[in-house]
């Protein structure tokens, strides 16, 4: 059993945690607030041990009827692998307390590459984080831009790859981000980040991104045009997709043309949180030119599609799984997840 | 077994039918359902027989890959309660149909009181439901008006109630209603209708409501005042609501001020597609002053809160369980749920 | 003429320039930013000198293509009063050099009464305002209830009132602001902290007031009861809001039931900014009870309300208009502002 | 003078109305609305004759205070030329009214190519239009892409354009339509209607677009980018742009980095409206690479831009001033307008 701790019991770490706690060859430890909260009395109604950076505030736990288990040090020196899911920049931080007890660590794409010297994703290079120390899961969009584009390149070859993502202003359960009614463009630089960041996984893409944001809370859209090696023939793409085990298609002929009716799917199929964890294609957008260009809309679900990737990457770090499709069939069926 | 048709598979219909599913006392014997779509496919995925009005359509069900078991006059034939959840207006019309078999039929809040002739609420008038033949589930917020006004009516007897509903704008799943950017009266009279249709469940209650519509997809939020006609205290309101089958308290410490973050914590919780089948009423609003008036805060998801009245509806016109305690305590339990 | 400064040309800031620099018995001599912006630039283009309290980032101004015509502190030693737009808790910091230089000094609703040790309104204590030094023009919410509240009593004596506040999330040039897509109860807690802000200006007045966040940018929309000394009647109500000089009213027969149609209006009558510096109650939602109560819908424009109220209170301050009405008429007038 | 009737006094009907009137060779003989509004009670307020289609309904525009000058009929029989800008698809049925008196007429972009058989942009065909009886002037995002598309292409020769159009849900004044928590694919299936839609103006031009709708009611955003037959100069782009006379620079250095920046901005100048009449690309978007390659950002004002291009269109179609320069400098000034 590996022992893994969830450092940040937030967003995506709540959903780490829950994943983790499905499988059959790890334990979940513990995972960390830093303040009371209604998260923090669900870890404790699910019976996850709830650590605490600062013991200090144990008090103002107990005050809203929260149990306090110990230290967040006292779960790292505990742990194997610790996923830090802190906010973005926090993470960084934390290093030195993952190197003092010489623990591995997994860091959201909230983190720079640099910080673990290696980014991941399942489908990509799930046999170079073997047995690694330190390893990052690229975000929500890079790891919906690697799934596609990583299959449809052993098919075909990319040449070039153009991306849009209009990306959700703030998370369901957050009630101060926005814009409320703005298009905002973040960056307003072309490229955005997300082309290099990709290239962390898939050097060799040669990629322009570009992102805005709107005010949506659930779901990314990805507008993706790729040049090929050669032709594409639509059907072969479709099948493409719906082979890979964290991609699915969004079937024509049931009326789901946005990210809302996607997530009612989502919560109709009983999804816990109405998670979508793989990248969701529109079966009607993908459309294929006589001069190798390929086109398609994909939806990507900012608070689960990494949510299994972390959980193979713990896996590959401790090394006895030793490649990709076995960790990702684990990890799929013990979640209950199939693709749509 | 009471066998039960759900005529009508839409957002208050798939609920109703999941939590009839859930009823050891009752029988899902089929779903309606006018076009192919995802909700068409969920049933077919979960096992319910799928019925339609036009079987000419069949072969459109078929090339979306959607069985079809029937007609919906074949449904109706073959239950003993109907529920109709079809849009407002809509179920007006099958009122006919349900008489030809001489079925017992229920109607949600949309149709008015007079097609049914008699309002249901479980904790109000749940006797006088008893063998009906046909009932209508008051709204939403009738329901959730309903809840908390009877409650606090009983213990300190009401003379006045003032509430205004702040209303959301589309449901999670709807991509197209709005408004996108903008407070809409509705209606811009005072007072709106919600006063008169609580006064057909509670006949008795002197009560003045205002309506408005803004853009947000999930929850109602009611601002209520109520002139009582003895002094309340705070704790005994707070045990009231505590000790309700049916209301649940959003506790103070937990960071819950927004329709989101109430959401996320039901989601959080594992509820079904994150439903809130109870009235959520906010600790630290509840006040009282020493000339007899009572504020609060309550939060109602308007796609949940009738799902278990229509439950008990259908228990009461079967004649069966002849008290609304039972009944409720039933519901509730087969649906693993208690309030927060 | 008097020499008017802002200190702090932002949404309101802007608003309070243009309306001073359209007075006869006004001079605008300067106005103040921290950063270039495009409001900076605009500040060029109108011709209104532009001051900076931090000199060493003048070449960050001139970068940008914007010129800047000294310090904050070289403006306000300039002025006879300085009308400080800053942020809410800025303007308390600036008190202290408004002091060295002796000068009158006018705060918005974001400080606290104590700062300036007096409210403002004019329709309800201008006289109070003479000759002051410091004077505070209390926030957009609280001037809306000003006006009707204290036209209201004047006619019927109000006994109580209660008022709820569904405001704007963010302003509509603000494209970080929340919420996207969720209801705030701001506070969570009952009563909110206008009703003692109201009674900074009419302390006689027994208010209970609560308070929501919605994701809309224009405007904040009150929902108002009041019980009253003797019955009101509508036509006469009506009349009273037609015949005061900061309360329009909606008219029925035109279709407008929202703020987006309001704001629509505004910008079709030509308004500058689309501003509506009146009160914009609906005239259908008026209704009156034979026991002597009042509601009401009322749309306040929060950005240009309390613009009117500042150039009122300039006046008063230097003590050379003695009158509410003559200033009003003056402030009006020179805006071209009659209300709808 | 040319004599021109407005049918349809809505969103872009009004302001192609006061752009009108702003001509020193045109006369606005006529505006037509179907239903008292508070769109028709400004009309008389600004003193354009009203005229409505069924005069039966006389009596309800006088119940609300509104004054009709006679029927649409009697309108159009007095004009020159008549503008429809009734809603989409009305316009067609419109038709046969405007051959029965011989009148020249412009239909908007909600109109297929095929009514009027010519499909009008100031900058690219303004000739063709020269004494033609019938006329369509495009979409607002089809004059979007048309003026920067042809710009670029007369510069650099261009192989290929693919564009995103991110586009507003409602617009302002609209309290009705949604999404209100939505990224809709529009259509959900590659390539959208635009690109064919330019091509009814520029048949040349090799372009697949991509259509989204977003929850936000100012201005949609296009992301452009360009394979040109040689490689562009940055410098160069931003030179073309900034001396089109229907093209504007977002500045970097201002902070606008989103719509509701632009849009207060376009407030903060004193435009009517807030109308942003021109393209709106950000400078620090533009981005050249050297293989060929031009990306930019624009945002387009959907109520505005198509305003100045149909004022052209009625000015060709009279076929007094016959080249394109001279209109929009005639037009561009009467309204004060040169951009941003």
């Amino acid at each position: 059993m590996i022992k893994v701790a969830v450092n940040g019991y937030g967003t995506i770490g709540k959903r780490v945690a829950d994943a983790v706690f499905a499988q059959k060859d790890m334990e979940l430890i513990g995972v960390s607030k830093t303040r009371p909260s209604s998260e923090a009395l669900v870890a404790n109604i699910k019976g996850y041990p709830l650590y605490i950076a600062d013991i200090s505030k144990k008090e103002a736990f107990s005050n809203a009827g929260i149990e306090v288990a110990g230290t967040v040090e006292e779960m790292i020196a505990a742990c194997d692998v610790v996923v830090d899911a802190t906010p973005g920049g926090i993470g960084a931080k934390n290093k030195e307390l993952y190197q003092k007890y010489g623990k591995k660590a997994i860091w959201e794409g909230g983190e720079a590459h640099e910080l673990a010297g290696f980014s991941f994703n399942s489908s990509c290079n799930y046999k170079d984080a073997l047995n690694r120390q330190f390893t990052r899961v690229v975000s929500c969009n890079t790891t919906g831009l690697c799934r596609i584009i990583q299959a449809i390149n052993a098919e075909y070859g990319v040449k070039k790859v153009r991306a849009t993502m209009v990306r959700r202003g703030a998370d369901p359960g957050d009630p101060k981000r926005g814009p409320v009614d703005a298009i905002v463009l973040n960056p307003v630089t072309i490229p955005s980040h997300h082309g290099p960041d990709l290239q962390t996984v898939l050097p060799e893409i040669d990629i322009v991104t570009t992102a805005l944001v709107v005010p949506t809370t659930f779901m990314h859209m990805h507008i993706i045009q790729m040049d090929l090696m050669k032709n594409a023939s639509v059907e072969r793409v479709l099948e493409i997709i719906k082979n890979h085990p964290r991609m699915g298609l969004v079937k024509k002929g049931l009326g789901i043309t946005s990210t809302a009716e996607l997530k009612e799917y989502a919560s109709d199929l009983g999804r816990p949180r109405s998670d979508l964890w793989e990248s969701c294609i529109f079966e009607e957008s993908v459309s294929a030119t006589d001069n190798g260009e390929l086109y398609l809309f994909q939806a990507i679900h900012q608070e689960a599609d990494v949510v299994v990737e972390t959980v193979d990457a713990i896996r590959a770090m401790i090394g006895e799984v030793c490649d990709a499709e076995t960790s990702i069939k684990i990890t799929n069926e013990s979640l209950g997840f199939s693709p749509i």
